[in-house]
């Protein structure tokens, strides 16, 4: 197919098929396997719908019982991949470290080069399983504690809050992390996993298309929202000035961060869930600040915004939920990737099962076919 | 734009403007800035022609001068990054290791987050200059032998073949592996310099851009290609043997190696220059078995399959040339990379001033509005 007009960040190309997610954003529905994303929240966990896109279908007990046996046997990382994360200099941004743990890990895998359908399934396992134990280990080491090992009675969120904290969560709070997991593990072609598309496409490794994907994730287009999101209500600091914050920055037409979003023009359906439990918390315990903070800039954006289809998106509530949870705000973006793992190597295997290299085109408005002056008369 | 057709490997999508590389397949031409590869690789050098892609323009004599300046006052790395190349696994894909050492490099350089223009310029020319460096670093080590430190006497291509070798080339050994380099710097979209591309899209920063298009170039359908020509001399090792071989393979209608290319539907004019070198070379000190058996097969391809727009592509020719260098082929895909980072960087550059994320779309082909089945009744 050969367009004339310049399809600008490719919005609207149509490059491959998938099975995996389908979105329609005006309509603001995101279905995983044709299942909306609520009931994905409700109902199963990381590790189902891990499972069910690497699948492309539900397990059954026993499968999804081996999966989960085989993701907690797949946990521990390589000895020298904990010291060289803690021999990472000091405050390198997190994202950074993530890219370089990955690629690191795929020099101690024998089987790295593995790209039969197969080998990338196995590899797809361990980087989910080990992206975990990678994750934590560095968020440890940069606040100055010690590495926590992972445990294998823990559920995949369970685990990782344990590694995070050194502590064992209580089971709600690993199942609200559970749930913040399931809402980003798949989302299309984001750029992130169109970029560990475009990688694998020269049937390149799954490392080194993880590693890609971390990278595309890092850029605060994509996955820097939620931190951005932190950094605001931290500016505004008590509910009594945000309207006040954010009429100010409509008026002068400025950026808000956490609003809006080029797929959705309506509710962002994992914004529903998550905002729903955040109220559903704050009913129980009452609102925290940053509860009370978001409950009223979202409705400033709702009656000033939502004529034009702009919406509070997934990234205005799921940094209040992380800071719950005691995340730090800097760790966010690794958190995403924690999840979004599932979602590159699924589309990464369904993509080189019927693969073809990337390699679309430019309009070329240079020169044409000048010549070469000599240095001494140009 | 909306499209309802799939553009397989986004091939003839236009996504950007570029002022930097033009290429007509189907005439046999390449250019950069409108002046033809023949005349780069004629009377320019790498770091010329490298300013000139970052600067979208030739540059005055004492322009030249101070950026091969900076370049040589970049070529020495962190001592701990040699540190970690030589601990990197026995016998790991060299493009794993250089994924990860470019990776790992970022994490020692305190601008690596500085996207503005002048910071994005400044890091690519770091990365030009360290990018030698560390290639040959791995190389060394893969060969159990003493990292080399660079000297900043030598040009670019002869400091590499240096740190490579240990040994100073002849000056007809540098500039040979100059036009090499040269003819390898840029080429349009290619999947990797679109993967940078694609991962700065989300305003990541230049090591992330970079890690990916290592990651990109490694598939076997990019920058293996000629390793898998070297592969296939090897297999059929003497001159006599190479016409039945070829001739059986085209009858067989199985791929060779080197011949063809998806843009170029004439002679690839890259190859021409490399062909006329070896020539040259044949000449003058009698024709290596390499380059009798390549003979052979260009005259059986070009026969047989011209008259479809298939020729011998430049990896056809260009191992032969490394490898007459005393460069393994293990590492022909390094040293792609090696000379490419020029077309990443100004690339990356150019496209990041008018910057979009890249996100396309897929046809969703699944289930639409299913229903979540417990896990009892499946």
């Amino acid at each position: 197919m050969t367009t004339t007009t310049i399809a600008k960040g490719l919005e609207g190309v149509l490059f491959t098929e998938t099975k995996l997610t389908f979105i329609d954003g005006t309509a603001g529905v995101l279905e995983h396997l044709g299942i909306p994303i609520q009931q994905w929240a409700e109902k199963s966990t990381f590790e189902e719908l891990s499972f069910a896109l690497l699948h492309a279908r539900l397990p059954k007990a026993d499968e999804l019982a081996q999966f989960d046996a085989a993701l907690k046997a797949n946990r521990a990382v390589p000895a020298e991949l904990v010291s060289l994360i803690e021999a990472f200099p000091k405050g390198v941004h997190p994202m950074q470290a993530l890219r370089t743990a990955v690629s690191h890990l795929g020099l101690f895998d024998a089987d790295a080069e593995n790209i039969t359908e197969e080998g990338r399934y196995a590899l797809s396992v361990r980087l989910i399983a080990q992206f975990s134990t990678i994750i934590a280990a560095i968020a440890r080491t940069q606040e100055g504690q010690p590495v926590v090992a992972p445990r294998a009675d823990l559920t995949h969120a369970g685990n990782f809050l344990y590694m995070l904290t050194g502590k064992e969560p209580t089971e709600e709070q690993a199942r609200l992390f559970d749930i913040a997991l399931v809402l980003h593990v798949d989302h299309g072609m984001n750029a992130s996993t169109f970029t560990a598309i475009a990688t694998a496409s020269t049937l390149s490794d799954m490392y080194s298309a993880i590693t890609s994907a971390v990278g595309s994730l890092k850029g605060p287009l994509h996955g820097g929202a939620n931190e951005a999101v932190m950094d605001m209500l931290d500016e505004i600091g008590t509910v009594d000035k945000a309207e006040a914050y954010i009429t100010e920055k409509l008026d002068r037409k400025e950026k808000i961060m956490g609003v809006g979003h080029r797929v959705y023009k309506y509710f962002d359906p994992r914004s529903r869930v998550l905002r729903d439990y955040a109220a559903h918390v704050a009913e129980k315990e009452g609102k925290s600040d940053y509860y009370a903070i978001l409950e009223t800039i979202e409705r400033v954006i709702v009656e000033r915004l939502s004529s034009k289809g702009i919406y509070p998106n997934v990234d205005f509530y799921s940094g209040t939920v992380y800071s719950d949870l005691g995340i730090k705000k800097e760790f966010f973006t690794p958190i995403f990737a924690l999840a979004r793992i599932s979602g590159w190597c699924a589309s990464v295997n369904e993509y080189t099962l019927n693969n073809r290299i990337l390699r679309p085109d430019a309009v070329y408005t240079g020169a044409r076919e000048a010549a070469y002056v000599e240095i001494q008369d140009r």
